[in-house]
Formats: structure tokens, sequence, C-alpha cells
């Protein structure tokens, strides 16, 4: 059933329409410097990301694990966050738990060397549902698997009501989170609809060390179960799907909520360097990509490397375009931001 | 004569393209909650409707009587209202009035348990037309004739411009709404345009109980006669249509002219859930839909229940990811407003 | 010459695409009255129009003649200005004072009963330009010849500029304007690309009675003359007739701008009575219509007789759904202004 | 190798979709003065630029050179500029230096009178790369090539980064163009992304005379090198492209944020003589011209004469019709700006 669900969410992702109707980083404008007085081969986008050096403030978000295409996708993503030095989550690891014989489409990761990687739980999964909840051992378990540094704890709710299987308690979530941020080095993210600047008091309150924003503009999982729902002949699903496709607060207005004093992970819809630029403008330590990096992981190592380092070349062209050497100097670039994105901007 | 119209109105309502350019639901922003802290199952859509304690706050709106087929629809939307336990009301009662014979295509909803019934009559039929005007022996007898709990009296002028058949006298109509109104409980409702401050102002004081808004966005009456008069080789009238295919105020800026201290009810151009969400976050009491509704029941009692179960999926979906277990706590729900309905919103 | 220029600009301007891309009345948006407590019937459109009772604030605009084709349509127009008691303009006289044989072109007027006749000739022949200038001789000619109560001067430098056969001088016609005025009562009108603030000032100090202001969002001029051009093999005009197709002040900004203490007429792109009534509300005394008129004219009696009563019904609707009963009742009705349009009208 | 890249800049601007996305004169309105009094053969387009009398204040913007197609080119614009008496640019002139037998592809400009020329060398080549910087010697050679009146120094350094052999070194031309500007007269040229307020101020600084803004609107030259990318199967240079297609600041804009203190050249997508009037409009003291007048100047002599007649033409008609007899009157006319320009010009 998982496993199903797994390649269905990979197939669907690679192949169908499935992203938000408009993608917000557009709607940020970058004030250019046609005299940059930076050398191109001096621009060093390594940068500090939680305590650690890696090579540059990029993210190979979670995306997959717990069927076999996974591991093909996994060890070609590890690869990549090896050549790169750059950090890395895997998918929900709840597969990984309830059938130990899937555990290697996640561990496979542990032939690279990898700066950061990320363990990968949903946060309806820390409480009762249907199933019972993850436990303290289970999630020794997870990061054991794959070594990892941070504990990711995903929020996806929306995803939840589209999908059949579907968990549907969201009460005692938070209490949960804050106990095992106590004792684990937690990151909370969503996966295509953003945090609010209330969750992110709260979840600050909780102990997490920092919040991967995960947005709306690129993939909608509202999208994706649509798809499946569809094939599933599920009508009270599907409907659901196509209701909120477009739920959400857009990626860069949720960097903006998630300012609270934590760091912020800017994600959801980023296609190119030049939109990862955008992110860290404003504020944002890094930027993760999931979907951007799919098909080419899925394709080869080689289309893997290509496709990261396109994306790390764009960003140093808008570093060198904006005058900078280092990323975080890309704070201090001037920018703007047009409608509809500027009245989200104002909400919070 | 009447008993045709009545069928043309659902056959082009079902078949045609007669909505109006914009659904300004789409204008309005919903602030998403990632971690709501909120069970699904404890959601309660119940609540207190003008006194009365109903399943949820949505409400099926008048749509027809008075013509074979719409005993068929009335029955199933009645069943459905059972089932939900929500309000339903039926269409324009004139035509029972007129034909005795058939009163049975609005009475079938008596054997039906709905928690609030709604009689209709027209505000133009109120005063001498071509016709003379109903009397209150009219009055009490479409009341029995569905044991009503309320009267809705709906405002269609800008149809009875386009119709053939039109009534043309608007004159008076205030003084007759407000002498009904200290005999019977009274809603008034209009059927695509909207209510502007002033005339909520006034409709108070003429003593009526709720406003049921039927703002513009959704079924636009001047598309629907547009096409009968197509068929009519009516010019004139067609050419009122296509000019008037737009004219209106905005659902949800109706919903905010009409806060003048009674109760609301947000209604044209709700197709979902959401848009329900958004209508009971600008402070209405319920929600009303009509051609929505009107295809599913129009097809079979599985049907409908479907589409009203649905909705009310939505609208749950909506309150669980806003962190909501009670439909009025929406209300202190965040959203915002883009153009054009902004521009709308500050008119008032 | 002329009266082949005249017969193409009619058949161009009946069979191409020659509107400026934006039609700008779609930009104001009118509060609903669902209630309006009016009798349709007693709406009562006629007008006082500077100083003539006539039957609806709607003007027939100066269009055609000097040229076969031309008596028909004027003939037909003339009997809608008797049939419906308003006001009509004929094409530019030039072509009557240089070849009397075509003044039957317009005299055909004098056959009907119209309460207001305007006499047209241009401002840029008031000076003298490849041809003399017109003399007093020539206006008390045109003048008599339609037993007219107004002269039109109309402005088209733009017009000019694009036709082949264009005047090119504009220094001059001030005091020339002012000097005329002084005798004969002279209304100015431009030809779809508006006057400005100055403008107005300017022509109100030279003693014009009123301005028509003939603004952007109808038919273009620059549009007409591209399709002339391009026939002719005139790729210098086609080039500036391309340029210059969307030039101007949209309709409505050039009410407000004229807004000096004259009366003002509304025209450039109105096609129905509901934009008619945006003009009123906006302050003009009536709307001219060209452009809209000019198949039906050249068709039958009977059509533009329809097309004239439809424009009027609609303005009707629009005082009834706005509780008007009488036309300048709606600067009293409540509207406001999107974009583009709000910018131009907060330009002045 | 270069004059195989300049035939294919020339081809596939010529054929090729090169252009970013919106063209931001189009967001510029212009209030039309119906009454002008102005006489149109009075309107004179000579101007001072820079201490020398021209004829227009155009100026046909550096294109090309170094191949054997340029001299045709060259040949044909500089009789333009002679006949039109409008200063002239050539191409970037590494290539004669490089190959001296290529030195006529510019210096056929010498036949024609010509009231200023311009050389034309690349900011990136005034340090060190790949290739030794450019010496006084080089420059020296460059300006007696052409009888240069100015020098010149373009900034395309978004270019650099998508074109195969592109330079990457930004470090140093500040120091070099100010003592390059010590002593020969500097104007400093973008190719298409525009200056910002901050580059305008250091480049004052530097001693330049003027800035010519080449702004983005027009000629995309991410654009460009992604269809020689494409073709070279350079993926890698074709993603870039694609990113950075429509980065820069709009032209309109960066004649505000150019407007510190010295003369401002307009240009950047500029295609009529109404954008250039908004170019005049905007403070500009002349405006450039490069892909519009191409296909002209590669097809005849009389091709370009018409070409450039056509925008003098359109310049004066937007004089006429804002009543101004000479260019620089143009700054007293009001006009305003539309989104998105808005944002943008209020972003310096
Ligand atoms: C096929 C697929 C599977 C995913 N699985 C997970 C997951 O297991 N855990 C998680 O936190 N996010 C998951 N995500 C969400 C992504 O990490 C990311 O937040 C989301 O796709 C938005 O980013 P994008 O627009 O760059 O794709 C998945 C995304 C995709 C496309
Ligand atoms: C076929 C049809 C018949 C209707 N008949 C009535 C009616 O008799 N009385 C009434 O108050 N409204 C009537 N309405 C109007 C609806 O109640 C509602 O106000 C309007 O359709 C806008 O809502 P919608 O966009 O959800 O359809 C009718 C609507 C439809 C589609
Ligand atoms: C075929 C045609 C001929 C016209 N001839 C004249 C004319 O001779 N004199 C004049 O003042 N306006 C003339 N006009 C301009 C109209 O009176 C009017 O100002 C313009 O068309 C804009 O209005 P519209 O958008 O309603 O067409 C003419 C318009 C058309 C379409
Ligand atoms: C084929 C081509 C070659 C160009 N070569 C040069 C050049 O060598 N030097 C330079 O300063 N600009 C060069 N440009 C840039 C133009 O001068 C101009 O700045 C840019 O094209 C934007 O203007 P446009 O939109 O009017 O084309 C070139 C442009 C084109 C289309």
């Amino acid at each position: 059933m998982i496993s199903n669900r797994k390649e269905e969410h990979i197939r669907i992702a690679e192949n169908e329409k499935v992203e938000s109707e408009h993608n917000f980083w557009d709607d940020i404008k970058i004030i250019h410097r046609a005299m940059p007085e930076v050398n191109f081969d001096e621009i060093d986008l390594s940068v500090d990301f939680l305590g650690k050096k890696i090579g540059a403030p990029m993210i190979i978000s979670s995306m997959t694990g717990g069927v076999e295409v996974a591991k093909k996708i996994n060890r070609n993503l590890a690869a990549a966050a090896e050549k790169f030095n750059i950090p890395m989550g895997v998918g929900s690891m709840r597969a990984a738990v309830e059938k130990k014989e899937l555990a290697d489409s996640f561990s496979v990761i542990n032939d690279f060397n990898i700066p950061v990687r990320f363990a990968n739980i949903g946060a309806p999964q820390l409480i009762d549902q249907a199933k019972p909840a993850f436990r303290d051992a289970d999630i020794d378990y997870v990061m054991d698997l794959i070594h990892a540094d941070f504990l990711i704890i995903h929020f996806n709710f929306l995803q939840e009501m589209i999908q059949p299987e579907g968990d549907r308690n969201g009460k005692g979530v938070k209490k949960r989170v804050s106990e095992i941020a106590s004792s684990y080095p937690v990151i909370v993210k969503e996966t295509g609809n953003g945090f609010s600047r209330e969750d992110a008091l709260e979840l600050k309150d909780a102990g997490v060390r920092a919040i991967d924003v995960g947005g709306l503009g690129g993939t909608s999982f509202a999208a994706i179960e649509y798809y499946r729902a569809l094939k599933a002949n599920d009508e009270e699903k599907a409907n659901s799907g196509l209701s909120f496709w477009n739920w959400g607060i857009p990626s860069p207005a949720a960097i903006k909520y998630c300012d609270v004093g934590i760091p912020v992970i800017g994600s959801g819809g980023l296609r190119t360097g030049l939109d990862l630029a955008k992110a860290l403008m404003l504020g944002a330590v890094a930027g993760g990509f999931a979907r951007t990096l799919l098909r080419s992981a899925d394709d080869s190592q080689e289309s893997i490397f290509k496709r990261v380092s396109f994306i790390l070349r764009d960003l140093k062209i808008a570093m060198f375009l904006t005058g900078q050497t280092r990323p975080y100097g890309l704070r201090r670039v001037k920018y703007f931001v047009l409608e509809p994105l500027r009245s989200w901007m104002e909400a919070v």
C-alpha cells in the first residue's frame, strides 16, 4: 500500500501538471547591477548551515523512499549531495519502520559523504490515528538508519485530507513536537502550503531548530492526490483535490511570516538558481528543491549532477549581477514585490 | 406559460454558460495553518440558524416548483435537506397560487423532515403589475403549503427587465415588505445581483429577519433570460441580457454591505465548501447554493447526497486547515482580498 | 477624392476591427439597488439639452455626408432622431462647400423634425492649410444648409497626421475658434482622442458652449486610416496608424478633465445604454454614439429604430436598477473605477 | 570565432523571438492635446547632443562590425546617420583590434558625414580575463579607426554569463573606466539590462560623460545567447539563458535611476517615435535604437532610410499632439505610469 502510493506520487509528479496556478517567485523583481565589481570565479557559495559548513545554500528536499524506484532516486540524489556538498533529506520514513525490508531504499544514502542528512517523519504520525503513533524508538530507528543530523517533521495536513488513507487528527501534535524537540534536533517542514506567522511562533516555542516553509507556488499535493483519486474512482477526494489545488501561503510570503528568530529554509516552487537567490534575499538560510530535481534523479547520476550544477550556476550569476560574492550578501540586494505576492507579504 | 418558463430556466441553467465573467470568491485569500491542533472528527458543523439548530451552515437555495420536472428536483433536494439537516427553499410559488394543480411540485418536500423551510415569492408580485398583487391570503396559502418557517421575498428586478413577461413596477415594494414583515417572518433575497448598503438599511427598517445577499459571481439571470430571448427571437431582451450580464454587486462585497445588524446569508456563485468557508469568514450565518446543486438534484438522490456531502467535507477541510472546530470560528480566521473584489469591498 | 474617402471610412468602420485595445467604460462599476422603489414606466428620459427639451440624453454623433451612400445613412439617422426626439449631427461639411452638388447628402435631414441639429466642420480647416481656410460665408452656408442649431467644430489632428491628404497646421486654431464662437453657437468635439484639462480650459475661454469629449475607447481613427493607408500602399501612414492606434484620453477620463464649468457631452466607445448611464453618472449632459449606429443606419430605418430603442431601453434599465426616474439623477448614483481607468482619472 | 559569433547574433536577432516578455514603454500613458496650437511643419527635431548639434534626438545604437555582413549593415546605417544627421555607433571593436583585416567593416562608416561617432568596446575587456586587457594603444586604435567622438564602453555582464566564451571578471572595471575617462570622452552603455542608481552614481564619479541606459524591454541578450547555446548543444548556457531571459531594469525606470546629473540616453526596446517621445519625456537627451533598425539596414539603404524617417515622423506626431515644437519641450508634457512599470519607478 505505502509503496504503491510512493510510486504513484513519483510518477504523477513526473508526468502530470501538478503545480499551483501561479509561481510567486516570479513576482519578485531584483535591481540589476551593471557594474558589479565582482570576479565570478571568486564567488564562494559555501555557507554555514545550522552549524555545519556546506557547499551551497541549497537543499535536496525530502522526497522518497520505501519503494524500489526510490533506491535509485535516493542514490542519485545522494551522489549529488556528496558532489556538491549540500544537505539532503529522504522521504517519509514510516515505510522503513513498518516494513524493515524497505529500509535500504533510505539507507542507500549512507554510501555517500553528505554534509547534513535529514530523517523525515510526518507530523500526523506523531499522534494516534488509525494506526498507533510513532514512538521514540521509531524515531531512534529512523535517525540511526541514515545517520541523520536532523529530524524533519513534515506538516501535510492538506494532503492527509485529500489522500484516501489520510490521517485526520491534528490535536496534540504541538505537544508531541515539543517533546521530541527536547531530545532530537528537529526541523519542521511544510509540503507545499507554507506556515503562517502563528504556526511559526508556536513552533519556535516548541523548540524546533529551523522552519522549512514548503510554501505554495510549486508542487501542489492537492493536485497529486487529485490524480490518484481520479485513478481510484474516489470522487470525494478528487473533488477536494480540485477545491484545494491552490490552497496555502506562497513560499516567499511564508519566509516573511516565519521570520520569528530561528533559521528559515525557503522552499516550494523553486525552479532555478535565480529563484533560490530570491529566497536568500528574503532572508532564508538555504532553499529547498524537490520536484525540480525529481526527473533528473530518476534518469541518471549524470543528469542530476547537471541539474544541480545548473541551479548553482544560476545562483552565482544572480550573485554576480547584484555584486555579491557570498550568498548571505544577497540580503543586502535591492528588490521589490509585485501583485499578487505583494498583498500576501502585507497580510502578516 | 409559467411552467414552460420554469422548465426553460432549469434546462438553460443546466446546459448553457450562464455565469458572470468573474467569480469573486476567488479573490479572497486565506491564511493557512500548517499545525491546526484540531481533530477533523471533532469538527461539528451544526449551528444555530435564526433560532433553529441545523446540521451545517448551508442552505439549499430557492430554485424550482410549478412544473413537472420540479417535483423530482424538489424531492431530491428535500431528501438531502433531511439527510444533512439543513434549510431548504423552494422556487417562486406564484405558480402554486395560480394553478393549484401544480402545488404538489412544491409540497412534495413535506414528505421530508427538514429543519427550516422557506416559502418563496417575488418582490415584484407584492404590488399590482399586469397581474394583481399577491394578497395576504396567497401568502397564507404558500406558507401553509410547505409548512414554511420563513417567507423568502426574492428581489429580481434585473431579471424582470430581461424576461419577456417581466414586471416593471418597483414602487411600493418597500411599504408592502414592511407590512408583510409585521405578520410573517420574512427573509429577503436577491437572485444574483446583491443588495447595497442602502437596500440593507431600508430592509432592516422594514423589519425583515435576515438578508440573503444573492450576489454577482455565479448564475446570471441576465444570461439565462438572454438564452430564452434568443430562442424566442426577442432581440430587445436578448440585447439587454448581454448588456447586463455582469451587472450587480459581487457576493462577498454584498455580505459586507449588508452587515447592518441583522443576520446575513451569503450566496451567489458558491461552488465548494471552500467558497462557503469564505462566506462564513466574512460574517455570514450560512451560505446558499443554487445552480451548483441543480444537475445533481435533477440526476438522482444519490447524486445530490454526494454533492452536498462533498461541499460539507470541503467546508470541514477549510475549518481544519484554519484551526476551527465550529463554523462561526471561521470569523476569527485571517484572510485578505485581492482586486477586483478589493475595490468593491472598499466602495461601501 | 473627398467622397471616395468618405465611403472608405464607412466601409472600414463597418467591416474592420477599428476599435482601440480597451474599452474604458468597462472599468466603471455601479452599485446596484435591489429595491429601487421606481416604476419603470414612470422613467422619463427627456432632458433639457443646451436650452432645448429633448427626448433622451443621447446624441447621434456626426458621421457622414458628401457621398452617395451618406444620403441613405443620414436619412435613416434623421428618421431616428425625429422618432426619439434626440439631437443629431452630420459629418464634416467641407464636401458640401466644395461640391455643392453633394449638399443633399446633408440636407436630406431637413425632411425630419429633429430637436437639435449640429453642423460639422473640422478645426484644421479653420486656418489656411494646403487649401484656403473656411470663411464666415462657408460657415453661414453649412449652418443654413441643415438649419443647424449648433456648429460642431471637430478636432481630429491625429487623423490628419495619418491620412494621406492630412492638414498639418494647428497654429491659430484657438484664435479662430474664439472668433467663430462669438458669432455662432459652437460645440467642440474630438473624434476619438479626447480633450485634456488644458484644452478644456482654453476652449471655455474661447467661448464654446459645450465640449463633446470624443475620447479613446471606441472607434480609433488611427486604425481607420491605417486600413486606408494599407490599401493605398502608403507605408509611412500605415506605420503611424499602428503606432498611434491607442493614442488618446479615455472617454470617461476626458469627461472628468473637461469638467470646467460648461456642459460636457460624453462620447467615444459608447456601445449600450449602460455605457451611456455611466457617462451621465460622470456628469455628462448627454452621450454621443457613432459607430454603434452605423451599420444599422446603413441597413434600414427599421434597423436603426431598433438599435436606438435598445440603447434607450438599457439606459432605462440602468436607471431603474439604481433607483432613478430622471437621467440627471444618475449623478447621485454610487460607482467606482478600476484600473487602468483609475489612473487616468487621477492624472488630471 | 568572433566573426562567426557576430554573424550569429545578427541572424538570431533578425529571425528569432528575442525580446523580453514585456515592453515597458507601453506602461507610459501620455495626456493628448486636442488643440495643440502647433504647426507640424515648424517642428524642429534638431537638438544639442553633448555639445554637438544633431538632426534629431535619435541614436543608431552600437550593433555590429568584425564580420563580412557587418560592412553592408554599417554602410547603410552610416548613410542613414548622414542623411538624418544623427549619431551612430558601431559594434564592439575588439574584432578590429584582434584581426586588423576586419577593420574595414567598421571604418566603412568613414565614407559618410556623421555628426557624432561612437567607438565601442566592452567593459569586461578592460581588465585581464582569459585574454589580456585592452591597452590604451588599442583604444587609440579604435578611436582613430572611425574618427570617433566618443568611446562607448558597453556593460554586458549578463551576456558574458550566457555566452560560451564569456568573460567572468568584473573586478577592477570601475577603476579602469575611471582611468580611461580621464583621457577619452567616455559614454557607458548597457546592452539590455539597464543601470541602477548605484551604478549611475559610481559611473558619474568615474567621470563618464553620459549614460546610455540600454534597459530591459527590447532585445534580450540572454535570449540571443540562449539560441546560440541551443545550436551548440550547450545545455548549461541554454539553461541560464532561459532563467535570465527577463532579467534587468526596464528602460524607462533606468532613465529615472540614472538621473544623477549627467546626460542620459534612453534605449532598450524602442520601436517607434512614440516610444522615443516617452524617453524624452522622462528626461533622456536622446533615444537609441538597435534591433528595430537591424533588418532594414541589412536589407537596403532605401529600407533603412524609410525606417528612420518613420521613427522621426512618429516622434513629430507625438510632439505635435502634445503641443511641442522642440524635442526637449516634451519634458513638460503630462504623462503617468501604469503597473508593472510604476513599481519599478518607485523602487529607486
Ligand atoms: C514525489 C514527491 C514526494 C514527496 N514526499 C515527501 C515526503 O515524504 N516528506 C516531505 O517532507 N516532503 C515530501 N515532498 C514534498 C517536498 O519536499 C516539497 O516540500 C514540495 O514538493 C514542494 O516543493 P517543490 O515545489 O520544489 O516540489 C514530496 C514531494 C514530491 C514531489
Ligand atoms: C434554475 C434556477 C431557478 C431559480 N429560481 C428562483 C426562484 O424561483 N426564487 C428565488 O428566490 N431564486 C431563484 N433562483 C436564484 C437562486 O436562488 C440564486 O439566488 C442564484 O441562482 C444565485 O446563486 P448560484 O450562483 O448559487 O446559482 C433560481 C436559480 C436557478 C439557477
Ligand atoms: C465612419 C465615421 C465617420 C466619421 N466622421 C466624422 C465627421 O465627419 N465629423 C466628426 O466630428 N466626427 C466624425 N466621426 C467621429 C465620431 O463622431 C465619433 O467621435 C467617433 O467615432 C468616436 O465615437 P464611437 O466610438 O462611438 O464611434 C466619424 C466616425 C465614423 C465611424
Ligand atoms: C545584433 C546585435 C548586436 C549588438 N552588438 C552590440 C555591441 O557590439 N556593442 C554594444 O554596445 N551593444 C550591442 N548591441 C546592443 C544594442 O546596442 C542595444 O543596447 C540592445 O540591443 C537593446 O536595444 P534594442 O531593444 O533597441 O535592440 C547589439 C544588439 C544587437 C541586436
